[in-house]
């Protein structure tokens, strides 16, 4: 069987100009306090991925442009809606307003696999914390949901940046199931 | 409902020490020609977190001991069985005679999206490539398969470590099913 590799022009990717007018799925992410813009840049490259239609940044986490940004986010800072408030509250509270449903990615009492979304659950906001502290106490308070991605290793955590990209597509899968 | 974070004793991880006697899924990572150390220490914590049997290296991605591979691995790399080799298509080889199903991850004709794979077609060995350029023509070859992340923005493509989480997840999910 062949396998040979793909061309961008046979991809058929969204054009940049016709970006607006693309349906996104029902998905925003909110980073919050994120320290490292390796991070930031490369979760903007996996939300235009999983065509999502925003993130909210929050605290101080660092906003475009910033050239450690654009390394890892290629262009992608550029496609993907994004909106920063400081106060991660007052975000949530607009993502409630507008219907989300405010899902924390983080290991917690109660919190449940990320895999039992389905598709009555959306639109959901996938809220990510800080590298080494996750979410604080009183971020999560405001959560309607905490996910967790389940962990089978001697360590006990992965990546942000990882960990938001598996969360994300599994949102993905499901909100595109039967479709 | 409280959201409490658990301590690390809470979460039940596997010591370094239990290591050898756990579980594994039947599940290998191959890394081919990947040029960032960065990376490279990223799968390594996910392999870990996703408890996987082992990682292969191949081409001249570098290898443990490296202080740029420990940044991003964060002790990962000395809990995660690996094994070294310059050629791709020996270990592709070796994986082959051990009963495994060699999966590039690439977006090449006849690429089947990565939610296809189900318990039969378990022991998997996933297989990434440069960052660049992606898996050579005369690896992919090679491969039983190969399984596309579909991809909904402008780019066209994702960061190969996230690329790596969200593919191993899917993987581990596939083969917890019913467990």
């Amino acid at each position: 069987m062949s396998f040979r590799k793909l061309e961008a022009p046979e991809m058929n990717r969204i054009s940049p100009e016709n970006l607006h007018d693309a349906p996104r799925h029902p998905i925003c992410l909110m980073l919050h306090n994120i320290r490292s813009m390796w991070n930031v840049g490369s979760m903007f490259r996996t939300a235009d991925a999983a065509g999502i239609e925003k993130m909210f940044i929050t605290g101080y986490t660092a906003t475009p442009p910033r050239k450690e940004i654009d390394k890892t986010a290629l262009g992608a800072q550029d496609c993907v809606r994004w909106e920063y408030r400081s106060d991660p509250l007052e975000a949530i509270a607009l993502m409630k307003a507008s219907g989300f449903r405010i899902c924390g990615l983080e290991i917690t009492e109660n919190s449940r696999p990320y895999t039992v979304m389905r598709k009555n659950d959306f639109p959901v906001c996938l809220l990510v914390g800080n590298e080494v502290q996750g979410i604080e106490d009183e971020v999560l308070m405001h959560c309607d949901e905490v996910l967790e991605i389940p962990q089978y290793g001697t360590k006990h955590s992965l990546n942000v940046a990882v960990a938001a990209g598996i969360a994300l597509f599994e949102l993905v899968r499901v909100v595109r199931s039967g479709m």
